[in-house]
């Protein structure tokens, strides 16, 4: 079996159960009052330049759910790619946790929010018109769910119609770190330096655990969120044990190496599929992941042969790769993707 | 310095991050699809002689939380104890995840539900009286947040009155092991058996790192706790790491060897104030949690010393024993109590 | 200046505030144990030929909002047309009563749930696919946001693919009384029978004043509700002042007749248009209002001469007739369209 | 019968009904965008002698639950007399629209919130102590739940210490005329001079119809509020019919007459059964209630001879008093509590 499912099927980088278990030492003060967790802020400062606020949790979904709850009132409106995780697979954790705000979703090319689109969403509700609630922030998923990367200029671009209404700026990183290796800039650049207000800071899919984080860039948003933190039963009272995940996750860049190993593999298997007939990419693959038109027959195929990947719908197959997902695999998938796909076309051609 | 504070203050059992390492093998499906949480759901069931469900979660919060808003309805009214956690210490969780349910405190001796008054409390509220929410459940603690334990016929009496009425009965089993330790009963009969309908099942303070559990006895609370669950971001994409924990928690008895050994030296230190003129505990000591009136003056003296612990008051302490609080750092602290507490009644005596 | 902004910018029916007035007789007990509101109990009861329970309530939002919170628990996907007032209108009312739930827009024809539509999303979401919430209820309006009415067969197919997965029915009956004027079939046929669960019955756009109700048929939907209404701060003290408006909308027909004579104003406007070549109605008038595709400049030119709509869009007019809206403020509008609007297609024919 | 149950059953004063009456008259637009709910605005600028806006609502749970919610933040403690409306008779509804904030009861003299007691109550809840919630806002009902006032002296105490912890001061004024007519002060001085930061302004109990209202003095509740107030379902189309209401309500000075008059029937009964063996008031009687400890059998003696009024417990007896009811009506109950009531402890005494 060969296993594209999805970057959470995976293990975890050795290195970060490592420090899990290196932190398993002499007794700290619960809640995030321990030394691992201090030493996180410190760290994470470093890392994107400025003053942040780290709060680690157990989901992405928390981060997301948490971070919009912190962004926006109850009665907000929360502007998002209509692909966004947290439209499609958080069982609207943001209405939940955000007392009832609303997600509206905003056409854009390859689950990107189109800043025109936006722009043009927000134009239709003016203050005041308050039997459609408010405008409040605008989510940007990056890397985005069909595995494309917003560049810095896009954005930026989205960040700054957002704050001209005062809207908040939340980034789902779930793929932070796989966008990042991307782009090649610094994380201040992809976050904070581009209007970010708030960032869900993702380490599971991309070689973590049980942790990932929120990250704060706008001290106003960070007191509130820390109380609803605590009642949303997100604040581990052994805190050590998550903090200690986060700080060997970012340690001697292992977070960007891994994502680097992921997007290669993808990139591999773009390439290798790239010039056959037949093999239509969705997107582009911009880091680790692919999403393919394929007959259904031909899914069957692979199935059979021991490929295990995701069916989006009856005619959409989406593969991806892990931090240790091999070149062999990759190989092994292109080769069965021709093999079963491509035959199809060519055939139909004779 | 030695430390009392609490026991989350404390390192894992080593077992428990051995298992979470084990873990790190192969792929898995996401979102508790995978073999270590369908093992769970199996041991679960042997260890309680009955079908469960068992939902790990990151917290003792969220466990406590969305058990009580899976057995009530928003309007519902929660009776506690005074002392309880959920009342005093969650900021109020369990009003935000139960969607404005209220938590009704109820008297009775060191911090447990005392039945009579239960029953007065409940027969002050009839149906049909909408302006006082609706009676939906009550939460027993036990262990109770001041250390003592509900015998078997305790929690028996809460219920029965409770079923009469059709609430549900939620037991916050944070100290869950400590108190079955003490009470040298099966799980089940200080769980199902008693009536309990849904139970917080802690590990976290009792050796375990970074996961607790929900164990669901009423079929009917399962099926929408784990969509809430889901959108409360409690569950782990990468289960697998928490279902291990939990499984290496209760594997040959290691979660009862671990309450013993806390409780063990509680009773150690509580043996050897007995007798000491001036050191008043004010509750029985029945678990690993010891509170002792001391004047302000006497807890100065035992800081300098090198004792941590919590001053629940000016005049309160709380000292809490870990599994691996020593024999010799509970000889320690009786030496110190003798030594800078005791002498302040005999000195008055003259 | 005559209105066609809304329904709801008219009078009240004189006999309604006449019932009003008449209510004020002695003392009577809160909350809705007086004699008015049994009355209006049984009153309701003959009405839709079935045992029902009524609730008065402020305002249609809140009728939709808490109907749709009693329908469906706080992780519910609830269905409904685009165009749905609880969808575009309501602040996200249904989010916040509903703890969380979500509105999933569904395609159709005029502002309607397209049952074929309805099946496939539906189909689209398995049980057990938490990440994506779980189906819950379907949302009807009728009559519909741009003034079509469901046929009976389309009520009754919608109610069918909901309730094979066990989906309650919420029927949006802001203008019922429209509707029901319009097809010409009992009250219970436009509801129950047809597989309505719960219902908004309005008045306030058909002659009422300060009252709606939530009139539910499904009784396990009835005891949750009444504790939700009076913790929602919908259940007046004072209720006899609001079931008596309620009495009198019902008595002898009113409500019907002032449905009837706002519905044919409405069709007495589409029909002197019909021929009119420009002049396009963009959903057939089969209640009270009327959607025309009108350009910027002929809608200014229409207000210039007094008339009062509101826009929809730059290219869209909505045009409400009320009970009292007279044939002559017909006939003057009928006048002002030739006259400002046809004029442009037909000199762009020249 | 002569009915002392509630100042909720008794009629609406006809000046009010008469008015609104009167504005159902041409079209007007809809959601408060109408002209008599301007001037209402206007005229509670006067009356308060300050800028304020005036938001009509259905109920007086609903103007509480809505003011403390704005008030509040989800994780916010409200801290509130034991005795008060909020904490026993809405269901909860402060905890449901705020999104699970926490009501903490201050014990204090007779329904009201005792300054030091409160000043404790604070004390024990530091900034950081995030397992607690986090104090937001303090409730003063006002005439307490037992018919006692606050003297604006202790309005001002219980405001400082608030104001000094940034919390938010709320008044329950559903009988804040009767309070007024108790201290002959002003508006102004018994609500925002004296740190009032938004108000519950009743008219319900003091010969309201349908609405009460929230005042809002601290203008930084108000934009939030008003998006609230819409999608809680508690803003009308047809507002005017509310606004008029308000209006008429304080016009020419109806609402202290009103109150006057309950409060002056409520002091003849005080007076005449003050000097009567046997007859304890638990509470000084300030405006219209008046609560006397009785024997079930006096109650059932009083009941047998056609006094309506409710048993808070099986020892206490609550009368309230209406703007009508009439100094015969009074004259009769005193008789009434003589004979049935004093002759008991005056025969224990032979």
């Amino acid at each position: 079996m060969i296993d594209y499912r999805s970057d959470n099927t995976g293990r975890a980088a050795p290195e970060i159960l490592e420090a899990l278990v290196r932190a398993n030492n002499g007794t700290a003060l619960g809640y995030g009052a321990d030394e691992w967790t201090a030493r996180l802020q410190e760290r994470f400062r470093e890392l994107f330049e400025t003053p942040v606020r780290v709060f680690p949790v157990a989901t992405g979904t928390a981060a997301n759910a948490l971070s919009l709850a912190a962004a926006s009132p109850s009665w907000g409106l929360v502007y998002c790619s209509e692909a966004a995780h947290i439209n499609t697979a958080e069982a609207n954790a943001a209405g939940f946790f955000g007392g009832g705000l609303k997600l509206v979703p905003v056409a854009g090319p390859h689950g990107r929010v189109d800043p025109d689109a936006f722009a043009r969403s927000l134009a239709a509700i003016q203050p005041g018109q308050l039997h459609r609630g408010q405008p409040a922030a605008v989510n940007i998923t990056q890397a985005s769910d069909v595995g494309t990367v917003y560049p810095l200029a896009e954005i930026r671009a989205v960040a700054e119609i957002a704050k001209r209404r005062r809207l908040k700026v939340h980034m789902d990183g779930a793929r932070f770190a796989n966008a990042l290796a991307r782009l090649e800039c610094s994380p201040a650049e992809m976050s904070w330096r581009a209007g970010v207000d708030i960032l869900s800071f993702g380490a599971t899919k991309n070689g973590g655990a049980l942790c990932d984080a929120i990250v704060v860039f706008n001290p106003e948003l960070a007191d509130g969120l820390a109380v609803q933190l605590r009642r949303a039963g997100q604040v581990w009272s052994k805190m050590r044990f998550a903090s200690a995940q986060l700080m060997a996750y970012v340690e001697n860049g292992l977070w960007l190496q891994l994502a680097a190993a992921s997007n290669a593999v993808a990139a591999r298997i773009a390439g290798g599929i790239e010039a056959v007939p037949g093999l239509r990419l969705v997107a582009p693959v911009e880091v680790n992941e692919l999403f393919l038109e394929l007959p259904g027959a031909a899914m069957d195929a692979l199935e059979r042969e021991g490929f295990q990947f995701y069916r989006r719908s009856p005619t959409l197959a989406r593969f991806v790769c892990r931090f240790d997902t091999s070149e062999a695999e990759a190989d092994a998938l292109i080769a069965a993707l021709c093999r079963n796909c491509a035959a199809a076309p060519a055939r139909a051609a004779e």
